[in-house]
């Protein structure tokens, strides 16, 4: 394809398209917005990124990101340290969050095992749950790894590796989503949700 | 919502969360993606948007977005300056040019015509088109305003405005799009491309 504009802008579209949800297409059109609109939204953006870049890191204890370390939810005083919610992503961590659903700590293990991508357990942030688990420190792990295959194989392997210690294993139930009908559902989910009934 | 990382990052993702195509959620998950690929993808597009911002202009001349101004376009001695395409926006002139459709110049208005969104004519870059028509440079005006109602208004507008130059003006043609099936057309299309058949 040959250049339509500035060396200057082409790199900056095809590192706009390097982002995840955007291709190169998306990636000229977030260009031109932001050239429209240099004082209210690029030159914040750019002292954004940079700032960001500079502060932020990842947590040593959980593996969060924040501009600290150990991060705010490590630092809480008021989290109850023996119960550690294991999450496959920093997204997940922090969806988790939104919707208040969690009053302890977290271990974000960053990917999943994965015998096709060539993810071993070495390639997660395991090693140092085991660690915290072995301290006596942790009550008990709860696996909210997604609903996959791969994510159920890790959340199998960790509570093999937890089998030896003293942490009770438990992990998010499953079950018809709130808001959501029973018609759209797969058998999977409604025969999971059959089984896990409770009183009314 | 309750903060769930630090505030540098929070701002990113609230700047993110303005482009175009992006939203709160696919906001996170590119700041994500950036904070994991510092050295890769975050610094070097922290200083793209630094020098895109510095070096990025708008043509004076036509209105396309180059980092000189006359833009590369309005430069090229190559180009028969007496033919200008007329678009809406920079985005369609990089769409064109992509296509090597054109091998005049361009001029960009900016938008359209839009009684609703209360947009009128000296909201758009039509002045320095009567402009440069009135210097009797350009011979023929092509109008490839988006084929919606706005833009055949706006197009019908500037023919108006043109009337009394000794400038030509045409219109791109209608038809069915190359690779396209007949059986998904709109009925508007087959008709348009019916009337204007052209001998096999």
């Amino acid at each position: 394809m040959p250049s339509v504009t500035g060396p200057e802008i082409e790199r900056l579209i095809q590192l706009m398209a390097k982002l995840p949800g955007l291709g190169p297409r998306s990636a000229r059109r977030v260009v031109l917005a932001l050239i429209k609109k240099k004082e209210t939204l690029m030159n914040p953006l750019a002292d954004a990124l940079s700032v960001a870049s500079a502060k932020s890191s990842i947590c040593g204890i959980c593996g969060n990101v924040d501009t600290q370390d150990p991060c705010a939810i490590c630092r809480e005083p008021n989290r109850d340290a023996g119960l550690v919610c294991v999450v496959e992503d920093v997204a997940d961590l922090w969806a988790l969050e939104r919707a208040n659903a969690h009053k302890g700590r977290y271990h974000v293990l960053g990917g999943v095992l994965s015998a096709l991508d060539g993810v071993g357990p070495n390639d997660l942030n395991i090693g140092k749950l085991i660690d915290r688990a072995l301290t006596g420190e942790i009550r008990e792990v709860i696996l909210a790894m997604n609903a996959t295959v791969d994510g159920q194989t890790t959340a199998h392997y960790i509570t093999d590796r937890l089998a030896g210690t003293s942490v009770s294993v438990s992990r998010l139930a499953h079950g018809v989503p709130v808001g959501g009908e029973l018609d759209y559902l797969d058998d999977g989910t409604l025969a999971a949700a059959m089984k896990s009934r409770r009183p009314f």
